[in-house]
């Protein structure tokens, strides 16, 4: 759940590249540019996807825009159209025309409860604001936007929600302490990094950015402790490789976001392999049960989407992939870096 | 004070760019590869200096290492050298033969004492470290790091120590606690960012990390201050573009360091003029005296330099130029792209 597919050659390259890291069903983001506000453009993508990757379920969202009105939320659920996702402006990729106030939403949330949509938050404050008269700041943005989660949850009871890529033990919590409408998402990479991880490493620089070791302790137990409410989102963002190292002269700012799209489960599993050997789990902690839920069985609950007719389990063996250094399409022009190249990975096998 | 002056076509290219940045003294950081560790290496390294910048004055230091016994730095003293500077083992830029635990130190400090060489920290606990059985980040190893300074200072309360590169309000705060003998330095850079700034930003990466909004705050009302310990070191640390762009295939992890050599002083001005457009300044705050101190004064009184005979006077001018997007030598072999390129910035003029 929660991928960035992208458009274009970008498109083409990691869309099928899905079912290669253990997913079968993925919720798309829609921070297109532009971003997709409308369910004409919403299906077209959505058919274009599907061309892209035929044995992929696509759960399709729109991007919470002022151009979305009660009648847009009707339609989009008569579509088949599963969520809606709300940018704080100008807080992550492609989020320029995102939202800085929640109150001339409050019809659309409404009509989203009526009609069952998901609301997916990217829960974060945007720099520009501020908590008890403190700066915002990428390290306290997402435990400042927490009461406004809380605030919406109690406004709009109904109202599916999910926190999108938590990362703080903070959120976690905020989390369990609402009522079962709302959920939260858990990345891999967040399952692997800390600060000091991309203090100096574009390809861990993500939007959250990863936080103290004492928060990827809390996310490592969240996706092993069965609790129902947190399931699987990888937050897969890829990005061309320059705009990830300055763009052609090195000195542009580094987009955000980790590509781990064809090694999503293998990234989950051996965060939890490296969690055991860090001691931060026990081996008492970690049930196939537990895991196979944060995985698969928790999302597809949440979102009320069936487990595929005749559906094949994943086998995972250890150490059988090394991630590549580049991931690349046939003719070169789209070159990206996934997440932690180089390293040895379980492997994955449909059987 | 505290400048990374490099070796090779990179010193040819950075070392004449000093007294643009309105600098006649450098105290000069002796992390080389391999780390300059003897007075013979130290003093050619001085040589080699003074003929690509004539007209600066160069205050020198040795790598402190299991090489340097009370001998050597009797040596160094006789030669001149002013300062040891300790790298705690892998935090920073070649700094893998650092420092791992003082005590085997002890005898050294005792002689630097006795012979009134400067020790100069790197003040950081390395990522190996813990404090209160919580792991040390690039967030907090500043401020664990304090309890091993105020330490030092109480076995050796002769030995002159400087904090360097001060990026936290606990860390002015520790060494305010202290006797005479101990003071920090500041750098332009931290006078500007906070964690933000190098989220995403290779340009802006360096160790110390910038740390909170709350930390530039305290750090720029120490610039101005009038506190006789602390002083201007620009840390100024240059890194060819490609180790700042994730070298040739981009996949690298990003060289931590800004350069601001040709931009000391006017990068402090700046500053300051930012402070007192944020508010974070009032107009009182600043008085032309304190400022010539923190740029000048105190640094010289510190280390006991002489304002060298006939010295002149600079002359800031508003608005005068724009950092340029790269420096770059003759025959382009070396490019560096300095701290906010392409920045409006005061200009300087000797008179």
């Amino acid at each position: 759940m929660h991928v960035h597919l992208r458009d274009g050659p970008m498109a083409d390259l990691v869309t099928p590249t899905i079912r290669a890291g253990g997913v079968d069903t993925v919720f798309v983001m829609p921070n297109l540019v532009p971003p997709i506000t409308t369910v004409a453009h919403c299906l077209q993508y959505r058919d274009k996807l599907r061309a892209l990757a035929p044995d992929v379920t696509f759960l399709m969202s729109l991007y919470l825009h002022p151009s979305i009105t009660p009648a847009v939320v009707a339609e989009a659920a008569a579509a088949g159209i599963t969520g809606i996702k709300s940018y704080p402006a100008g807080v992550t990729t492609n989020s320029a025309s995102g939202v800085v106030s929640y109150e001339p939403f409050y019809p659309v949330f409404q009509a989203m409860e009526q009609h069952d949509i998901v609301l997916n938050l990217h829960g974060e404050l945007p720099p520009s604001a501020a908590k008890d008269g403190a700066p915002i700041t990428v390290l306290n943005a997402e435990e400042a936007f927490l009461p406004t989660l809380l605030d919406l949850h109690r406004r709009f009871p109904r109202l599916r929600i999910i926190l999108e890529h938590c990362t703080t033990a903070a959120a976690l919590d905020a989390v369990r302490g609402c009522g079962p409408t709302v959920a939260a998402t858990i990345t891999a990479h967040h399952l692997h990094l800390i600060v000091d991880d991309w203090a100096g490493d574009p390809h861990s620089f993500c939007k959250p950015v990863a936080k103290l070791p004492s928060d990827r302790v809390a996310l490592l137990k969240a996706a092993v402790g069965g609790e129902g409410r947190f399931f699987f989102g990888s937050d897969s963002a890829p990005h061309p490789v320059l705009a990830k190292r300055g763009g052609e002269d090195g000195r542009a700012k580094t987009a955000a976001g980790c590509f781990t799209q064809p090694f999503g489960v293998q990234l989950v599993v051996d965060a939890i392999r490296r969690g055991l050997e860090q001691g931060i789990l026990g081996e008492g902690d970690v049930t196939k049960e537990a895991l196979v839920e944060f995985l698969s069985g928790n999302g597809r609950k949440f979102y009320r989407v069936e487990r595929p007719q005749g559906e094949r389990t994943l086998r995972v063996e250890r150490k059988g992939q090394t991630t590549p250094d580049f991931v690349r399409n046939g003719d070169g022009s789209v070159t990206v870096v996934p997440f932690w190249s180089g390293r040895d990975l379980p492997s994955l096998r449909w059987i």
